[in-house]
């Protein structure tokens, strides 16, 4: 399989140490082939029909942060929608940051990678966010695989979980933590009793809360979320903008307190049924699954035979995220076989 | 898909009711046809070639408790493995009880059917934790298709979810929580500060512990799970007599009551490792993935690439078990289409 990937940043990078870490395993095991032809980041690409290095890839991009810079194959010119008409490959990896305003470049990259007939895994919330319908049917009328278990949860792996691991099960609704930074933030207010802004600003030191928290703290990460597994996980034809969205920034100390002395936490929830979809901070249980604390995700499937099942893991992080591409990957070379 | 039931109590009962329930369903979505054919109980059993009423199946099992009181194809004569070399079958749904001595009916059954080159699913675990190796190696020898999802933790699908929906990462260790009843009663000393002897006899008046309650509270369900996850999972080659087992009746109140101070609970937590195959009680934190109440049980996976990840459910249930039990009839139907 030899794969084009688009967006070299945290997520490009995990994805290029995993397969240089799990080649070998995935040959053995699935009959596998992954080949990287060509990377491409703002600095140009680097390409290879026959194969770049993956390590040499890496300390490139660290050393230099460009990947135009790669040795003989690295090229200026050439970038992002650019690469797909002057290599060939079998799957585009697309991980260019989210764009909720536009869904961009995302959706130009995958509906074009679909013309081309190629297959597509993606990490990208944002064109799913905005145009979930739109882009599985032109995955469909060309006849290819498009998947994106890291748009949710990195590796919380809620998507195939549910279609494969409770196959027999019905899903009626989800409910569960989809970002890891409000987590981390209120979980931080919980055990420190300190106050919002104070703990934002801690998290911004540690790297967990960006400079512009707003995607975040307003909920619009999780809003993203909930669109994609209303989608493609309960068949609920929605957008965005169907999504009613609460977020954290107004949660005092005191309500948390409060909270706490009655066996609650506060966590910022989303919920995603017939009935409902909407983000909102919400009580929950002391030592119930939704309790989890730090920047781990979870989700509780609640499902018709298998009653409620839960499944947390961690919502962000380079290698974890790769984690749910490669799965993606697998799942399509078996498909291919 | 026609299926042989032997063991129709709550979990063969479960799967009767569950078939009934989706049918419809895993025709249109899988293009299977489950048909069930025969089930056994220690009354005899009912035959029909072309396919018993589920509905009628329950009702008579459930007012005079003797499948064999099934109308025109009831039959006292024929019982247990008997029922085997009297119908035409495809898959074997193997539910008589767990005996953790001899392993049988279970391992009989499950052998002969294989020999028959018939699939089998089970929900038992006290062949597989006596004599994994054989079973497996007798299932490839023969060609046939074995699953047992439903044999460790009910409606904690963790078999699945590590073949499938994690199948880039490599899974390193297991812990979890693999018994429910000895979940509820450590989650109810903590919460009510009550004594063992009280609380397991709580336990016993809702039926949650067994009258004779050794296989839980000593650990011994949770043993044979452990094995299973390690020759399943992990590759680990083991039997029930490699697992060091300790229970919880000898956990006090106080200790209890001293590990709740300092933010800990107490769990019975089944390790599955390399380096360790144990079941004993110990320490988790609160508001961690492992704080889990009530009779959930739980296991986190420690991966290479997606670091941990837990999954929840309850470990027993008579249509949660059949979940399981379906999932793996389901993938079965998949690999033969």
């Amino acid at each position: 399989m030899r794969i084009c990937l688009i967006g070299f940043g945290a997520v490009g990078q995990g994805v290029v140490k995993a397969i240089s870490l799990k080649k070998r395993d995935i040959k053995n095991k699935f009959n596998m082939d992954l080949k990287v032809v060509g990377v491409s980041d703002s600095s140009g690409s680097a390409i290879n029909p026959g194969g770049l290095d993956e390590d040499l890839l890496l300390d490139i991009k660290s050393k230099t942060s460009k990947v135009s810079n790669y040795p003989k194959y690295g090229n200026s010119a050439i970038q992002g929608i650019g690469l797909l008409d002057n290599i060939d490959y079998d799957c585009l990896i697309e991980a260019t940051p989210t764009n909720i305003e536009t869904g961009e470049p995302a959706k130009s990259l995958t509906l074009k990678a679909f013309k081309d007939k190629k297959d597509v895994v993606t990490s990208n919330k944002g064109h799913l966010a905005l145009f979930y319908n739109e882009i599985i049917n032109k995955s469909k009328e060309n006849n290819v695989k498009f998947k994106f278990e890291a748009s949710v949860g990195g590796a919380m792996p809620i998507i195939n979980f549910s279609k494969k691991t409770l196959a027999s099960s019905k899903i009626e609704s989800i409910i569960g933590i989809l970002n890891g930074t409000t987590n981390f933030i209120l979980s931080r207010m919980t055990s420190e009793g300190s106050s919002y802004k104070n703990t934002l600003e801690e998290s911004q030191v540690l790297g967990i809360a960006e400079t512009d928290p707003s995607q975040d703290v307003e909920g619009i990460d999780a809003a993203c979320k909930t669109v994609i597994l209303a989608n493609s996980i309960l068949g609920i034809d929605c957008v965005y903008d169907d999504i009613e969205i609460k977020g954290i920034s107004n949660i005092t100390s005191e309500a948390i307190e409060l909270a706490k002395k009655e066996g609650y936490l506060i966590k910022l929830i989303a919920e995603v049924s017939k009935d409902n979809l909407k983000v909102a901070p919400r009580l929950v249980k002391k030592n119930s699954p939704y309790a989890v604390e730090g920047t781990l995700n979870m989700a509780t499937l609640k499902t018709d035979l298998a009653d409620d099942v839960t499944v947390i893991g961690k919502g962000a992080g380079s290698l974890e995220t790769a984690s749910a591409i490669l799965t993606d990957l697998i799942n399509i070379g078996k498909l291919k076989n």
